[in-house]
């Protein structure tokens, strides 16, 4: 992702809500990363104690932490996000120093931001932020999570390019008007199906530091991309009905699912362990319902045979960011315990 | 939940999981109540440590533990959860110390345990545990799952009645083969709703504890009788689709639902925080969809003029075991900190 946003000359901010992690934080370092994208105040605390300066907050401004965020302000290049003229206000009123502003657009997600058609209404905000000195008006910011709802690859490129068609046009009236701006895209499975970058300042994309069982139904991946598994001991077998039980449920995995071919939930889908990692995904073989601590497994004949009680088997998480946030740590193939912000 | 125990003089079994917090439990205790359940042995040593010496697992044994499972077993009376030969094999090479032994017997939840109708594959699994002096055989262990996809009442009943026949046809099965044996069920819909608790000798409900949403929407509580709430701040609203976003999302709320009457899922529904406590459940208006943060609340048009950015709103959870798991801590309405096994 980082070769991807470097040939097309964008800046690269990863969103690192999905890891949550200072150790793996490093890892970006080295590929040198040196702007990042979070999803909260504490989890900006927690990264810019950990050496990282250049922090956008991709949530709308949580006005209830105003101390925090000043504290932070004063350390390192904050941005964060508006959409409301009573927040911009407000913010005014209370910030101690000076912070970047991105204006959160929507283009068709409908989760926040303010429709991308309401131009005269965006740049009023915009006239309005630019009214308060300690607000540097830095560009729009778009998350187009509608592409998790999507079939296919093309898909996903189609509302990524109606998405920008509408950002560009946008952008055209507020240069008319005498304002510059940058553009920012987010969202794992756009950034990774789009090889046409034209038009975009900064991508923020974070799911695909792990991707997940999601992003390969979403086509946004190979399920050889998948980076992370869970360790869960088979507790229960069922031979009638094929089914094992594990230890591993709603409060490890999370209880997002994807749908398979005949409707029925995915909560994980299932490999092997062995000595470097794991192995292929298992044939006709998923978690199919899980409750607090237990994990119902559905699996093919073969593979009923070769797992016993009481060995550990591979699940690949439907959603490694809720996965990773219930874990609070993990540990690398070599052993190494990597903390998180809430280990 | 307690009253009705003593006053049908059943042993008294509360499931802590729900609520994970030693202060908690010291209110059961103070009520009179001494034996417990847990969902993992985790959850065990914390009990343990915190006084508790009267403890049942109720998740199968994962043999993964034996070492924390033989250091239990030397402080308090543990009972384990076995439904396997290969299992009770185990677990008697293993075991340093005498633990209580329940079989998991399964009349229709399909999640673990050996079918209720295996009378004789069930007496010789009592038969082999009864060949290890440290396994010291108690009884039948039912959880009956499916009462979460009932609609009325009734059908709850009808799911309890079908469940306890089996189960008392099954003991006078083994009582003729010279085994006596106790009957323990759980789940809080079934002990909410029914009066008649003859042929059981223990109940282990724990969501009763704080109730939630489902519970509600199955009728085994009132709205009034929920008694956790987590506070969020508004950080948008939109006029125009008559929506407002909360700080609260997957990683507070966690991604379980019911079905709101047209299909659509339903994460929480909304009430306004007062000095008290909270009101009335607000009609029209639920957390419609849930992102890793984000809530996405569905608003009447009364109650989105009523409220602005910056205040805080109460969610009352769709499931409060998930919700409190995620949260790790909570508050008295006197602002008291009451911490759980994760805080």
């Amino acid at each position: 992702m980082k070769a991807k946003a470097d040939k097309n000359k964008l800046r690269f901010r990863p969103h690192f809500k999905t890891h949550q992690s200072a150790a793996v934080g490093e890892w970006f370092r080295e590929a040198g990363t040196n702007a990042i994208t979070v999803s909260s105040v504490s989890m900006a605390k927690y990264f810019a104690a950990n050496g990282w300066d250049d922090i956008t907050i991709a949530f709308p401004v949580n006005l209830a932490e105003i101390e925090e965020i000043n504290q932070l302000a004063t350390n390192i290049n904050l941005n964060l996000l508006i959409a409301d003229h009573e927040v911009v206000k407000l913010l005014a009123a209370e910030l101690a120093n000076t912070v970047g502003i991105y204006l959160k657009v929507d283009t068709g997600y409908h989760r926040s931001g303010i429709l991308v058609e309401y131009n005269s209404d965006i740049l009023k905000l915009i006239l309005n932020v630019q009214d308060f000195p300690l607000l540097q008006f830095k560009g729009l910011l778009v998350h187009n999570g509608h592409t998790y709802k999507t079939k296919s690859r093309q898909e996903i490129k189609t509302i990524h390019q109606n998405s920008l068609e509408k950002l560009v046009h946008l952008k055209k009236y507020l240069q008319n008007n005498q304002i510059d701006c940058e553009i920012s895209m987010g969202d794992t499975p756009t950034m990774s199906v789009i090889e046409n970058f034209d038009g975009i300042d900064e991508i923020r994309p974070g799911n695909f530091v792990f991707y997940d069982v999601m992003q390969v139904a979403l086509g946004a991946c190979m399920a050889d991309d998948i980076a992370v598994a869970m360790a869960c001991p088979v507790v229960a077998k069922h031979m009638g009905r094929k089914e094992i039980v594990i230890y591993g449920g709603a409060i490890h995995l999370s209880k997002d699912f994807i749908q398979g071919d005949d409707g029925s939930p995915i909560y994980g889908k299932i490999v092997l362990l062995n000595e470097n990692g794991w192995g292929n995904v298992v044939p006709e073989t998923y978690v199919k319902s899980v409750s607090q601590e237990h994990g119902i497994i559905k699996v093919n004949a073969d593979f009923i045979d070769k797992v016993m009680i009481g060995d550990f088997i591979g699940v690949l998480p439907v959603h490694s960011c809720l996965a990773v946030n219930l874990m609070r740590e993990y540990y690398t193939l070599n052993g190494e315990k990597i903390e998180t912000m809430n280990s």
